[in-house]
């Protein structure tokens, strides 16, 4: 199966992106996690980008705060998916990352998440491995069903609990 | 070859999608266009994306504006990659239809591309596609190439009237 | 009399929604309290909304955060007047489900209320209902006269310490 | 049946709230238009409001600019349902209507439509007098059921257009 | 001397108004303080307002939160210099207040301070008091001086620290 | 009579700040304009606000766009009152504008008006004028009674064309 | 002499740019003039950076828009002092790419200047080339009092016009 | 060496400013530290700038919140290189600042720093003496070596952890 490239910015992303970590791990796709720096470590976050479909990843997701330039870097160096994590910092609650992410110039996408939407991007990855992986799909389908059924199952409460 | 979808919500944003189709039909992507609403045919809107998997969909674009609802209204009926065109209206400058596309909460993800970012959406859904499609990728690269040639060739004319 | 529904998209609004339920008992106004998904449980929302008018509503009010396609959502399948709440989440301090869910296109209105601001969409609810049905728009007259005379009182109180 | 009541805070809002004036005459809805200003004309305004009950009004809308006021004093003087409608004006984009109208203090309602959403704000006055009056009811589930067909024979043609 | 009138929406702005409350104390300037809302005592607000000028009135503060009406309507019933107070509140940091309290349309001014700025509400409605009044105007030039000579005695100090 | 002063930063506000000429002109107060820019003229901006109550100003208009300092810098040299308009500049709508003139300090207020709103801001420095002038206050209510009058007049106009 | 390097990121940034370059030309201050892109022409963007200072490069400038990485991309590969323009395009104002170009993290700073301010931009590199180059210092201080002049005597004529 | 000047508008300030202070004592860069504010103490900050070349100042760093002139205030006085922090207060995040400080008019550049962006402040105005300074730009260059070689090192640490 194509691995999922997690790449952050800084340790501190480490919080936000544990939860794109263990959603992957729940649906047993392949991933590798990385911390480079679109500023401080250009080069290795270019190399990762550049051999990225070589070395069998199927989608990469980066996560950055403030201008965050991280995936729209990774990006710039692969035709692989690039997903892009929003970091909430200490000021301006993500605008600005949100901003820094997802208004891409032409010709060089990057599929943005909601502002600390770690989870939604490991999901988004999976979705894209599983356009021709069917056993993932049955996968991704199975949890969206277990997820309404929670919710079914908490209306059921709360009706209980409020109306007769 | 997967198709992807393209649904916009209303025709008045045939002006912003149109990109997108270009940049499929260069690609050699084929692709289906339709107008269909979260709101005013939610129906049709659903059956399009509970269905878009087995009607072979790698991919479907959602085009929309203001309250956009509706590229989360189609990934909440798929898990194909659902990507939003957020679209600017005659009021907020496309700031509503982006948080209304990009916010999605945890469990269905929308990939979400710059204010009327057509092109962007369509080289997302290729790039999706080409994950399992060799031959693509290697389209999407040779593309990437020629734009950088075109920036060098432009640098060279304006250092040549610039710089001496 | 006509019932209220109240419907919140994730058992974590309930803190929000509940200032609602404690305004409609106040009133003694009817009321079923359901967490529908329109995302997670679209058909059961879209069944709820179908059915509302028959099954005796004449207000939903419809609670959501971030990219709160919620009321809208309700909105697309009824023609019951349907009340919007915008439910701050963890970024962006509401101002997200604020633009999703007040900058509805034309054709599907959701009467939007403050930021969480629950308790004037059960107040809203009410005077709905009460526009055919006089009992209660005088128990919403003398409610407003009583909280004239609140703020009267406090006003007096203030008056006493400040001024002489 | 009941009435609608228009009123705009200035001579310059026409423009905007003529939507709201022909979407009430195409569902035959009896309406007042009134121009009161919060400001200028406030006793006016007043008069109108704590009347609008027994004058027959089932809803009121209210359409101002920038620091808009009126939608806010008018409910503060009537519990028949207001709904507020944002006006852009030369700056800000309308921003400043839509926070000035819908962000009211608990007790006093304003159902808000999008900013110059004027044909909203008539359907949202059209389906609280279609509470009580299954007639009127009726025909806004026709209207709904019409706009959904001319979304799908628009769909149709493009589809015939780009699809094959 | 002229007095001053300061207004609050609500008594949960008394922690915001207490400043302007103890500026005015400590410039020895005749005050009143009242609660007094725009929305839950219209008429009150009004008749203060009506009767502004005619009670020795020379300058009226308002502070309100979220959609604040407090000061404009005030501002529409009087033509005493009126202070708007915009504050914040548990969404939008204040922006909607500002917006509210500041996008005053033309006729009706609105003297607007900063977010939950009461000390300058304070000495703004000195400042217009001392415009007849010489020997008040002295005691404002000669606390400027004072507060210079504090940053300066402050600037010692840091530069003691870590200036050589 | 108390004069009032006009400074604008640039005489590219000149457009903005002639409805405050003609504002003082058509209540006959006595004024001066001047450019001066808080950045390229500190001194003579300074000069200017140093003197301004020994040269009998009652209050200073100051209009500036964009980081716009000029109404503080003026205020941080007298006590004389000072009103500050933001002028929309071509970028972000005035919102530099209005942050920049509003969010003083403590000790140091600004009385700003709405985003380019020159009218108002004559209308405030009149009215702080008039606390100490009572013909030119009753000219103030003249006015505001005809402005009223002017309303009504509207209201008339539209009731025959709409209302029967 | 230092030279400045000019660096937009697209051929459409030339417009916004041109202002910088006449700048430079009127203080004689020698420069170089380049379109490389962040996104599409990473390698030569980095090659210019990594070499600025060795090939005598004192200050550089970087244009661009939207989640304008430019300026962040070049300092990243210099210590050499890197200056942001952000860049208005269609949609947002501007925000987007001042927030890309500001909020850069801790270690890699960049000189942000007004969105499209060009003009400054340029001023800004000659201060920093003047801080060792007084015959420079001496041009900017004159340039200084020339606008001063220019400001001045712009005062005189409208205190002709309005003042007597 | 040239020297760094520190400004902060408020004692209040030093705790973001020590990041530039310490920041420049890693580097052996000599600095100055004062309270200056440029609306309670206008003529220090006016002669500090004025005399700051002569006086071998090489940069100016100015930190400031809310509408932070402080910047452009010392900018408007000198033409060596001002570096402005715009700092995070209780309301409005920190945009007020940061608008206030970079949007100045042409003529008087500030560079501006992102919000609460102490450590590149001082790490700007180092590499802005260091374009004449080639020992400093080599201790530069050395400090992103290392902060290159921790973000690497991290790297390894977490690879260890999550890859194998």
């Amino acid at each position: 199966m194509k691995k999922v490239g997690i790449i952050m910015g800084s340790d501190s992303d480490l919080g936000v992106v544990e939860k794109a970590i263990d959603t992957l791990k729940d649906l047993e796709i392949p991933f590798e996690v990385h911390i480079y720096s679109a500023h401080r470590t250009p080069i290795e976050a270019r190399d990762f980008s550049v051999n990225a479909r070589e070395n069998g990843f199927g989608a990469i997701i980066a996560a950055a705060g403030k201008a965050a330039h991280l995936a729209g870097a990774i990006a710039a160096n692969t035709t692989v998916p690039v997903i892009g994590i929003p970091v909430k910092s200490s000021t301006l609650d993500g605008l600005d990352a949100l901003l820094s992410t997802v208004q891409m110039p032409g010709g060089i996408p990057v599929a943005t998440v909601a502002i600390d939407g770690a989870q939604n991007a490991a999901l988004l990855a999976a979705q894209i491995i599983a356009v021709s992986d069917a056993e993932l799909a049955q996968k991704l389908d199975a949890q969206r069903k277990a997820a309404m059924e929670t919710v079914l199952k908490k209306n059921q409460d709360i009706s209980a609990k409020y109306n007769n």
